[in-house]
């Protein structure tokens, strides 16, 4: 905040207190101007929340003395001209560096690739490229809010591609919300870059998008929201029952959100061996001759629920090992909790908020895990794509394989060592350099 | 050239004279690897063309005890990997830089755009990218390449805009050749971007794409082929006809090729003050009734030729100041020059094999120009669109008008003091720093 205050240096001290009161964390005062007639003071400070940073504002402005000039906002400086830039990777210092570069050498490159079309592998970017693709149709947690406001996310996750996997990632933010013109604009991009990471696109328009592209284009075509949920869902959920000692294979889970990331983690889920998913949308369960279900609902209810549960999700809960909440914030009551097995593993991964507070599933359960960073255990597809897309490029594949993504999960999970593993500690650190090295190798297939 | 030689250090000589002999230019020459049997030799020198550099090679390989192992361009070796990264422009050191970059943080950037959608240009990347589109039909002279042999052009497109001015450009290569289809494809990915750049796309169909996408858009469309290289020329014929002390609207202008750069550059000229244009095509002169003619030649025609001239190129370029060729290799045979008015003005365009030898045509003309680098004066659409588009970023424009290309023209053409000016100094250098810069304010409309 930049304030406006008497030229009193005690009124410094009362900004402080009242920032402090109200809960706010100061790190910084700076004073920028200082007359006989006013200070000009920019005080930097940590809020939990938007909320919160109108509380602090208004306490501040009620110091005697006190005008708060302009607020602004760590998150929207940062954002300001956006977050990715494009380098070249070669030298443009001379007539010699630009005619290698451009015209006339570069006439030469493309009259390669015209002959050998592969080399355009190995002669261009396109080997280390990947498009990150949204209709803007389901941003993050806050719904259909178009391809412009989607755009911040979309450059976000290129920065990560970058930082995480060294890849060169680029937003394509499409402005209609069409099947068919999504399919046929991706299918028409394609041949500038070696992966299709779908982002944000809402089910189920994006299960047809994703499997109609897979169909038609030779590069991998991977929706985050589907699978790197999945796989990291997956390889915690594995280390989660390491630390509850039980098998993956014998236990109950429970699944909440039947949309995209709940079906693909149903998918994955099986493959991994689970026998007994039972999944709730907001109808209640899904049960295979339950009329007007979606097609994928129906598939989703057909491959699951052997036991044929039905009813709402507290009675599904009964006796349950795992609960995985994909869908909306608080549907679970934490008391629900009693009701399953002893042990119980509670992922609450709604966001921003997730089906129960986690600090409140914790009394009851023995591993919880959320999409919160401010918890341990946080689900994040960072620990996922970003490898993915690197062992994809990698090997030059050409699709991915449900075998691939066992063996991120595998990856993941196995990051976490014996001695490290607890209840607090499932999954590895975003920051750990050497998981996107191993879901890489995983997803290459390299021998251990 | 990597060679594998007796152990004879003789032969290194040998070597070095045998590419000079062949008019080579050895640059360096490294002993990678020396044994009792053996030498490995690392040779690099400078070729001429692709073929002069078989020649050279022919000759190293016809010296006796010498095996040449390998060879090695310095073109495709700058490309391999590609020319163009992605960088993150914010740190990603930490949890909390990952929080307001990424989840959560960016969740409320991106509610701010879709609350107040003109926010984009503030909190992203749009305001300062250009999506570099082509369809690979017509690939710098080279020909329908296809978008993967264009990739490489696209490519040192954007290095090109990032050099010259700081713009984020990024290759949009289109695995279509249909019109409808192209423009529908670049109305879908317009949201992420602040200007579209076409690129190689063959005409007539690059009108149509272009008149259609300026009418759906609101930002600015510009396809370089036909406007950057017509705001070049203009500057550059601006300058000859200053050397020559003759006035652009008395001149007599005869245009070679009717194509996307012709029709373009004939426009920019009539806009200009030009009154006499006279356009030659594969077929001969435009004539408003000449049968068979396409819309976009009929209309070309019935705007120029007053005096309407009719016959074969040569006989069109008796008592004209300027010849302007943008069509094919040696269409204008030297002599033909001396049929031209006095002082007469040569730009032979077509790339990389110009319309006329430009040492040739010196002979007879006062001022060549051409599109090749090892000759003075070298039309090169660099001079151009980097400040276009930096001008039109910079303004926000949503659209280029005539006025702006007009006013790029004077200010490359200005960018020539009088000093400077001469028959072989007509236009700048594209390194020198105020020639973007200049045009930026041109098409900005800056006061000067």
């Amino acid at each position: 905040m930049r304030l406006h205050t008497a030229p009193d240096h005690g009124v410094v001290g009362q900004v402080a207190t009242a920032i402090a009161a109200a809960g706010g964390i100061v790190t910084a005062i700076d004073v920028a101007e200082s007359t006989g007639t006013r200070l000009v003071l920019d005080v930097t400070c940590s809020a939990g929340d938007a909320d919160h940073a109108q509380e602090l504002e208004a306490a501040v402005d009620e110091v005697p003395g006190v005008e708060v000039y302009k607020v602004s906002d760590r998150t929207f400086l940062l954002h300001l001209g956006g977050k990715i830039s494009v380098n070249s990777k070669v030298p443009l210092r001379n007539r010699d560096d630009l005619s290698m570069a451009y015209t006339p050498g570069v006439g030469r490159v493309s009259m390669a690739i015209a002959e050998h079309p592969e080399d355009v592998w190995r002669l261009t970017s396109k080997g280390n490229t990947v498009a990150v693709v949204t209709d803007g149709s389901a941003v993050l947690g806050l719904g259909n809010l178009g391809p412009g406001a989607a755009l911040p996310v979309m450059e976000g996750k290129a920065a990560l591609f970058k930082r995480f996997a060294d890849i060169d990632a680029w937003p394509i933010c499409l402005d209609t919300q069409d099947t068919d013109e999504i399919v046929r604009a991706v299918e028409l991009i394609a041949p500038g870059f070696g992966g299709i990471n779908l982002e944000d696109i809402a089910a189920p328009r994006c299960f047809e998008i994703e499997r109609r592209l897979r169909a038609s284009l030779d590069i991998p075509v991977f929706h985050d929201d589907q699978h790197g949920t999945a796989i990291v869902v997956l390889a915690a959920l594995t280390n989660a029952l390491r630390v509850v000692k039980k098998d993956l294979a014998a236990a109950r889970v429970v699944v909440s959100g039947a949309g995209a990331a709940g079906s693909a983690i149903v998918t994955l889920l099986l493959a991994a061996g689970v026998t007994d998913v039972v999944v709730f949308d907001r109808e209640g369960c899904l049960v295979p001759d339950l009329p007007g279900l979606s097609p994928a609902k129906k598939q989703l209810a057909e491959a699951t629920n052997p036991r044929l549960v039905s009813g709402d999700l507290r009675a599904g809960l009964a006796g349950a090992d795992v609960f995985i909440g994909v869908s909306a914030p608080k549907v679970l009551r934490a008391e629900w909790i009693k009701d399953m097995a002893a042990d119980a593993v509670v992922f609450a991964l709604a966001n921003p908020d997730p089906e129960v507070d986690p600090a409140a599933a914790g009394k009851y359960a023995a591993v919880v895990a959320s999409g919160r960073s401010d918890y341990p255990n946080q689900i994040n597809n960072v620990l996922a794509f970003p490898g993915v897309f690197r062992g994809l490029l990698d090997a030059r594949a050409s699709e991915i394989t449900l075998e691939m993504l066992l063996r991120a999960a595998e990856a993941i999970a196995l990051s976490v060592k014996d001695e490290e593993l607890n209840s607090s500690f499932i999954i590895p650190s975003v920051f750990n350099p050497d998981v996107p090295k191993a879901v890489a190798a995983a997803i290459r297939g390299d021998q251990r």
